[in-house]
C-alpha cells in the first residue's frame, strides 16, 4: 500500500469503529474528525461528503468481514465443516468492532432510508445470505443434508440465530447468549440431516 | 385524557414514527419540530432534552407494543394458542411504524451507548424475552411441550426468527421472509413437543 492508501485505510478503520458504536447515521465528517483527532478539511478532501464517507466505510467493513469471516470459512473443507466455520466466524465477528456488527446496526437504521447507503448495505447483505445458502447447498450436494432442504430457508434461519445472539448478548448482556446460539445452530443442522 | 395529555400523546406518536425511520439517535427536538411542524420552544417545554424525549418515546412505544402485541395474546387461551398469538402479533408489529420495530432499530444503535436510554431499552427487551418465556412455560405446564424444554432458549430462538423476518423482509425486501418465518416457528414448536 502507498502512504496515502495506508492513511485512508487507517481512517476507515477508525470510522468503522465509531459507526459501530454511534450508528452509521451518527458518522459524519465532523464526528470522525473529533474522534480521530484529524482536521475536518483533511477528511473532507478524502471523502467529500457524509454519504460518500458512509458508503466507503461500508465497503471497507465488507472487505474486513470477508477477510475475517468468509475467506477463512472458504479455506475449510467443503460441506458441513465449512458451514460451521462460517457460523463460528460470525460469532467472533459480533465482537470485532467495539459496537458490534456494523451491518446489523446500519441495517436496522437504514432499512427505510432509500438511497446509495441503503443500496450498498443491501448488496452486502444479499451477498451474505447467498454465501450461507451456497455453502449449505454444497453440503446438500455432499449428502450431508436432505436433498429437499431449502437453502434460502436455512440462510434466514441461521441469520436469525446470529441476530438473536447479537441482540441478547450485546444489548441484554446475557452471558448465556452464545451457548444458546450454538445449541440453536446444532438443532438447525440436525433438522436438515437426511 | 386531558387536552394536554392528548397533545403529548400525538407528539409522541409522531416522534415514534420519525425515530423508527431515522433511528432513535436521529430523533432530536429540532428534527421532531421540523417533522411535526411544531415550534422547537413548545417541544422543549414538553420534553426538556433530547435524552428525555428519547426515553419518553421508548416508554410510549412500549405501551403501544403492549396494547398491540402482548395484551391481545394474553386474551387468547393459555398455552400454544397464546404463544401463536404473540408470534402473529409481532409479525404485524414489524409493519406498524413506517420504519419497522423501534426496539430493533434502537437496540442495534444503543447496545454500546451506556446511559438512561439504553437502560430503558434493556428493561423493555428483558420484559419481552420474559414474556415469551413465561407464555412458553405455561404451555409446558399444559403438557403441550416437553417438560425439559428450556424456556429461555425458546425465547432467544423465537426472537431470532422475528429479527431475521425484520431484517430479510424490511431491509432486503424479500417477499418470502414472512412465509419462512412461519415455517421456522412451526419447526421450533414441533421440536419442543413431547
Amino acid at each position: 500500500m502507498s502512504k496515502g492508501d495506508e492513511t485512508r485505510y487507517a481512517i476507515l478503520d477508525e470510522a468503522a469503529r465509531l459507526a459501530s458504536r454511534v450508528g452509521l447515521g451518527g458518522l459524519t465528517i465532523g464526528s470522525l474528525a473529533t474522534q480521530a483527532n484529524l482536521s475536518k478539511s483533511g477528511l473532507f478532501a478524502h471523502f467529500r461528503s457524509k454519504e460518500s464517507l458512509q458508503i466507503q466505510v461500508l465497503e471497507h467493513t465488507r472487505e474486513t468481514f470477508l477477510e475475517h469471516v468468509v475467506f477463512p470459512a472458504l479455506a475449510a473443507p467443503r460441506g458441513e465443516t465449512r458451514l460451521r466455520a462460517l457460523f463460528e466466524g460470525w460469532l467472533k465477528w459480533a465482537y470485532e468492532l467495539p459496537g458490534g456488527c456494523l451491518f446489523v446496526t446500519a441495517g436496522a437504521e437504514f432499512d427505510d432510508q432509500p438511497g446509495p447507503v441503503r443500496d450498498e448495505l443491501v448488496r452486502g447483505q444479499r451477498d451474505w445470505m447467498e454465501t450461507i445458502a451456497r455453502i449449505f447447498q454444497a453440503a446438500v450436494a455432499e449428502g450431508q443434508f436432505r436433498e429437499d432442504a431449502d437453502a434460502d430457508q436455512f440462510a434466514q434461519d441461521m441469520q436469525g440465530i446470529l441476530l438473536a445472539y447479537h441482540h441478547v448478548g450485546r444489548l441484554l448482556r446475557d452471558s448465556r447468549a452464545e451457548e444458546r446460539a450454538r445449541r440453536a445452530f446444532e438443532a438447525l443442522l440436525d433438522a436438515a440431516r437426511p
